[in-house]
């Protein structure tokens, strides 16, 4: 496997580091990138890792710059991990067309479709090459991985923890698409990635995920009511019945007056990071 | 005075709001736009006002997403604002050809010369017609003001505060331009907005002022070992001298490792806005 990491710019934050890095990713067969925030403590001990899967637009640097997350990282002692949303420059025809699908929109699913799949692969990129180079890069304790995201990076989130429970110990997410096989955004990513099957959707789709797996701990999901794509694209009563129905514990807070902005994510992420971080630390 | 504001958006942090304003500016001669944050405590009584000046190529935006201020105004009871850092659409030829002049780059001086004079003028903007806008509209506290900045609008804030010392009771700054007339970013733009005679210069000098006018409180100043500008821009030695000469109290904390981006800002933020609150709260 290559692991070569280039080494792009590094911040001091928060007494740690936020570093930037690219790579050649085997699996999206070109570079991709991604941060790393090591807090200090990472400087005498290995910790906990906790990767964020930003959402529609974004790069590898929206949520370091944005989120406020570093000062809780530190106090909780947890490495954050936030890679880019999709390949880059793949040069597939149409990847730059769209602000919510190709370039930016990756959704976190391995794409079987022409022209996406040979390089838009980005469930496996998260779920299995980005862990191995973090373990072989970073002082990570690797049995020790939350995830948690904002929007399709909440739709990522839940469908990474649901689908791979022994890897993931603990999942949260900011207003995140939680069905999105029966909204606009998720039906027109999955047409063009994976295909007119809809069955085929269903192992991409958290409602449905939850039916049959069920995690050990509650997951954490904050929800503007002010969100403009609350109804339209987001919908989380459909995964509160869903988790309903098979068991699962869920707290799903609706934050009265938020909407989707960093704004939003900035004012819970405390909370977000202190979740994880309880669970990551503990037995 | 035109105080018509046109209310943008509007996002619910930390309990309070983020707003973005437009207006009809007398002094600059055209729309600007400015930043407020209330915190929740503004629902019930009038709190301090703090202003951040931003730095080169900035926007009314920059500090309110990316400085995670918004908490600890939050807990600490103040208004933030942040201005934009020039006249935009002025059409002024040259207003868009360089990055740290013109557009994004007001310097926070009233322009004397053509063609800038007749919109540049955003030292007038900051101190007077900015100050009278928030007061009538926003639950200020009016007398009591604070004022920092990041960079050029380090700058901003220190002559701020030092030619108007009753004006504002605090002032800090983050890596900023202390001594604009012997650095290069000051020379050019003192230079086109303030002509060749340099003793017009001396009036928006940081280490110039505080020779002249001294400060009841003791002025922040946190200023990164990494940042890529220390000894060609910035040279905080140079205004640390000044206020020895001059028995003005600083506290000039050179930051080990921090360079001169937002990660630097965000990790002591914190300690800005309380340093401001305790002046701004007391007496």
């Amino acid at each position: 496997m290559s692991q070569l990491l280039t080494p792009l710019n590094t911040y001091a934050c928060f007494n740690g580091t936020v570093s930037f890095y690219s790579h050649p990713s085997t699996t999206c067969k070109g570079e991709m990138k991604f941060t790393v925030y090591l807090p200090p403590r990472s400087q005498s001990e290995p910790l906990p890792v906790l990767y964020f899967l930003s959402g529609l637009t974004c790069t590898e640097e929206n949520f370091m710059v944005k989120a406020g997350a570093q000062q809780f990282a530190a106090k909780n002692g947890v490495i954050l991990v936030a890679p880019d949303t999709s390949p880059r420059g793949a040069n597939i025809p149409g990847e730059e067309d769209d602000w919510d699908f190709g370039t930016g929109a990756g959704f976190y699913v391995d794409a079987t479709q022409e022209p996406w799949r040979s390089h838009y692969q980005m469930y496996s990129y998260v779920t299995q090459e980005l862990p191995a180079i973090i373990a072989a890069h970073f002082p990570v304790k690797i049995d020790r991985q939350g995830i948690f995201g904002h929007s399709m990076g909440g739709h990522g989130a839940l469908v990474c923890a649901l689908r791979n429970p022994e890897q993931y110990r603990s999942v949260s997410a900011f207003a995140p698409i939680v069905a999105p096989m029966r909204v606009p955004w998720g039906q027109k990513a999955f047409t063009n990635y994976l295909g007119a099957d809809e069955e085929t959707w269903r192992s991409y789709d958290a409602s449905e995920l939850v039916l049959t797996t069920q995690l050990k701990h509650s997951i954490l999901i904050d929800q503007g009511t002010a969100d403009t794509f609350l109804e339209k694209q987001l919908m989380p009563q459909v995964f509160e019945q869903a988790c309903a129905k098979a068991g699962q514990p869920l707290t799903l807070r609706m934050q009265d007056g938020y909407d989707h902005s960093y704004y939003f994510i900035s004012t819970f992420i405390e909370d977000h990071i202190r979740y994880h971080a309880e669970i990551l630390w503990s037995e």
